[in-house]
């Protein structure tokens, strides 16, 4: 097994990278092929105290940043013998030398870069974003979380079918619940991408549990919850913003009196418990469904950590051969869905 | 001055709403009208100590509870004499005999009830619910929450108008803040609802931040927030439902040991303000903006502080004549748009 990581994807990079792959290397030798400027990833290696023998280098010498977007974006990303870190490790996933590609740069980068060299799997329309959402059991699957902002009902169903899949073979549940965000559980309610999608989810043969609201996703009542891209986006990041404004808040409350910092002294191990079940780094990033072949996409932000965690769910898809399951899984659907008793 | 308060509304009506109109009442004599069943308020105020003749209650003997959706809600709701605790509540209002109405009872009914009798201000195409999301520098007022799942640009330029006359008047805001809920801060990011918003905010000569984003909402850079009923429903939804996984994640931490009972103990006062920034109470009900008249419509869960507090605000609208300016800007709106410079 070969897993790409983009040396030069992070806001700190390549820093958390190398130390990912070092770290990997240290667990699976020869598993992590790292992208970026060769000469440099090597000093780098050598200054973090690697072996630079040991984690294989392959030459990027252009990097996709922020600035990147709109039609230069594209143009850089279609481009055919393309320089970037991006295009390069995608492309070695394309051509077989590897099995998964990981980045925590540019999101529209990473898509875009991936939609254009790598294209869609048969069946499948746009490409989802799938995200892990922290629940009060687990975490849960949320699709579009920002690829699509506006989506039809049958991109809703291929997300599900695609987040089902996943969530059977990677998490190893074996009938996936799917839920339909909306604002009302009531069938019926909705938006009319919601009411167009229900009946679909229905026919579907998943485990369709209805519309749900933010209690129910983060109650932990679904494994699977989809939705639009601009709907996601919007609940992913208010979810982290509204969690921000609290943690710290309290973390300025109990800093402003001496009794108030003894008391979070004491009190330090829920506080633990807390940051773990809020950071993104216990998680390990987002999965581009939907494109022909398995992408990562971590949190700018992204430590060492959240890197290594990345590295464990790319293994872990490559492993239960999630690309080929979500490719059946997408033609039964069609199949399905043209199959005389259903029309 | 006169409010209005359905006396039948809130999960565990009448009790809540006997509380707040005997505090009420104390506080502005002759002030509170109740509506809901004669007898039976009459006997409940006395149970809870209050003076049955300084309460001054308009008889209503039915109620428009949870089950009532769909057709049976909408025949219900434009019936012409009307017995529920709303349609007579809002009858109120609408003669004059009233200045503002108040109901913590099903917010589609509410809404519904007040629609079909108080009709909209001229202008306006549709009402919308607008909820105050608490921020790191107090709160801001986001619509729409509910009312239209799915909107049109000129729906949300209107709510943006509401907005911005509520956040002025009621909240003394000289130059509110508008933001454009959106996945991505930079112009042209959004779903076509955004793109197709973003230049009439533009045009409006409303103070337009642009677009924003969960860490802006919550960060507290804007006064107004716009988006549809749909996102701003899941938006709501999830924001308390993550609270919610939070704080009680947290309690339930501080309970497993006595070291950290201990801390919580000491670390009390850093709670408590956590406990004011996310609680519903403290703010007082949405307010259904765009009909003919003031409608606020409280959280079911209300309590008798959580409607002294949207008697407040309720009295804070009078005040400010919000309705008679929020008609005198939608008019100007209207001519702005009308005016040949413009188009």
């Amino acid at each position: 097994m070969k897993i790409v990581l983009d040396a030069m994807g992070s806001d700190t990079c390549p820093e958390p990278e190398i130390l990912a792959a070092i770290e990997a290397d240290r667990q699976n030798p020869g598993e992590i092929i790292l992208v970026g400027p060769e000469a440099l990833l090597k000093e780098r290696i050598k200054a973090a105290g690697g072996d630079t023998a040991a984690v294989q280098i392959v030459d990027a010498s252009e990097t996709i940043t922020m600035e990147d977007k709109g039609l230069k974006l594209a143009l850089k990303a279609k481009k055919k013998n393309s320089h970037t870190s991006m295009a390069v490790g995608i492309d070695l996933v394309l051509s077989g030398q590897a099995d998964a590609f990981i980045t925590a740069g540019n999101t529209g980068g990473a898509m875009t870069t991936a939609f254009f060299r790598m294209g869609v799997i048969p069946g499948i329309e746009r490409p989802g974003l799938m995200g892990l959402f922290p629940t009060r059991s687990g975490p849960c699957s949320v699709l579009d979380i920002g690829a699509n902002p506006d989506c039809k009902p049958e991109h809703l169903l291929q997300f599900a079918v695609m987040g089902s899949v996943y969530a059977n073979r990677v998490r190893g549940i074996s009938r996936p619940r799917v839920g339909l965000i909306s604002n009302g559980e009531e069938a019926g309610k909705g938006n009319e991408l919601v009411r167009g999608t229900a009946p679909l989810l229905k026919a579907s043969g998943l485990n369709f549990i209805g519309n749900i609201e933010g209690k129910e996703l983060f109650g932990g009542e679904a494994d699977v919850a989809v939705t639009d891209g601009f709907t996601g986006n919007v609940l992913l990041k208010s979810s982290e913003a509204v969690a921000r404004l609290i943690t710290e808040t309290l973390r300025q409350e109990l800093m402003s009196s001496t009794r108030t910092k003894i008391g979070a002294l004491l009190a330090k191990p829920a506080f633990s418990t807390i940051k773990s079940l809020l950071d993104p780094g216990e998680v390990g990033g987002a999965l581009l469904m939907g494109v022909n072949g398995l992408v990562f996409i971590g949190h700018g932000r992204s430590d060492a950590r959240a890197m290594v965690s990345a590295i464990r769910t790319a293994r872990k898809a490559v492993q239960s051969e999630l690309l080929a399951a979500i490719k059946t899984a997408i033609q039964e659907q069609l199949n399905a869905v043209q199959s005389p008793e259903v029309k």
